[in-house]
């Protein structure tokens, strides 16, 4: 089942040294997998509209957590969706409007995501997503994806009002699964993510799908990939070295 | 002169209700005038990497504000070059470091600053810049265009370890001008400064100088136009209004 998305303290007796925190999206489900349904309502802008809606729902995050304006992340996409269709000049009436709010519900995860998750959770690895999607949309996504099982923990920066890279989010998966931020790799596909997790103290793992250049922001990743098939190796060369 | 670029509590004594409060990159100076420079390096790519850098350089502020790892503006402008150019595989040797970092100092006004700045300060208005800017980069920005002494106060956002949109930031030149936030009247072509400084209390007036859409940020500017020419007439009629 999907485990309390809120914070709270709670022990998690540990079968391996490292626990592994994952990014939901862009990591473990593929955020431009909407663009199908954005060209059956859009014909032709389905990829433009999707690269600017997903640009602009990362700064607002950016904005409102410096600014101090949390709203959730439901809130902030559908904002932003707003703020594409307006800059491309497409007309969002609110029947598209909600098809295309519940495709974000039920964004496919990457080829690989399941057999790698399978393969981690067969070595009684503990698992978590930590996110910036609320707790609802964090549901419909991993049910809609049949990954009930697989996690321990299911978080949402919901429960601290800010957005990543903030330290209050790290830190909320560090004192949920109760482990010091050093014994947490954290994997993500977005550069800066695993950034903003390396200077919190976790060792990032870059999935780097598009391979884009390594960000400058003095956080380099322990490790960089290109997809998430060489994890499962990393760990247990990581466990290893440690034996 | 160009004033204490740190911030102070200090007196001013107001001939105006209303004093006016300049963003400066991309609303006084034309962060996209370095493009030349830039083709002259890198020919048939001016455009391009001005635009990622810029982009880039925003980002970074704010992960670096939300991750609380604060560096300057200068190191941030520097680390984002390298990542634009990284990013569009331009090698980037010294000497032309050297060259682009040196024409963000010397970004040009535009082609309405001056007048509309001389304009306001024959009413006797209190002028001030709020920048991202470390204190070096607007001392020698106001001074390759002249501008020593039209503004009352240059604020670099250096003096409190944050940038914009954090509310410590607006709050800078509400107490350094010794004014209270309803009386300030921001101007900046970034939308998402414009809707932060509402956010705080000023009163934003937007200078949307690319026709871009509304940020939806629940922000909305007091005043949206295209270029800073109407600004005289706008703060005559809101002190009008007033009396």
């Amino acid at each position: 089942m999907v485990a309390l998305l809120q914070f709270r303290r709670c022990f998690m007796p540990s079968a391996q040294l490292y626990a592994v925190v994952f990014d939901a999206y862009g990591t473990l489900f593929d955020v431009h997998s909407a663009a199908s349904t954005i060209e059956r309502l859009f014909p032709g802008r389905g990829s433009q509209l999707s690269q600017l809606w997903r640009g602009k729902q990362l700064e607002y995050t950016f904005l409102r957590t410096i600014g101090e304006r949390y709203v959730d992340f439901w809130s902030i996409t559908e904002s932003s969706l707003q703020y594409a269709c307006d800059a491309l000049m497409l007309p969002l009436d609110p029947g598209a409007r909600h098809r295309l709010m519940q495709a974000y519900n039920e964004l496919a995860p990457f080829a690989e995501t399941m057999e790698v998750l399978l393969a981690l959770r067969e070595s009684q690895r503990h698992l978590a997503i930590l996110s910036n999607g609320s707790p609802a949309m964090l549901r419909a996504l991993v049910a809609n994806a049949h990954m009930e099982n697989l996690f321990t923990r299911v978080l949402s920066v919901d429960a601290v009002r800010q957005y990543k890279p903030a330290p209050a989010v790290y830190e909320l998966a560090s004192r949920c699964l109760d482990l010091p931020p050093q014994r947490i790799v954290f994997v993500s596909a977005n550069g800066w993510d695993a950034a903003g997790a390396g200077w919190y103290g976790f060792r990032p793992y870059w999935v780097n799908r598009q391979a884009m250049p390594i960000e400058r922001l003095d956080s380099p990743p322990r490790k960089t990939a290109t997809t998430l098939k060489g994890l499962p190796e990393y760990l247990d060369q990581l466990e290893a070295s440690q034996n």
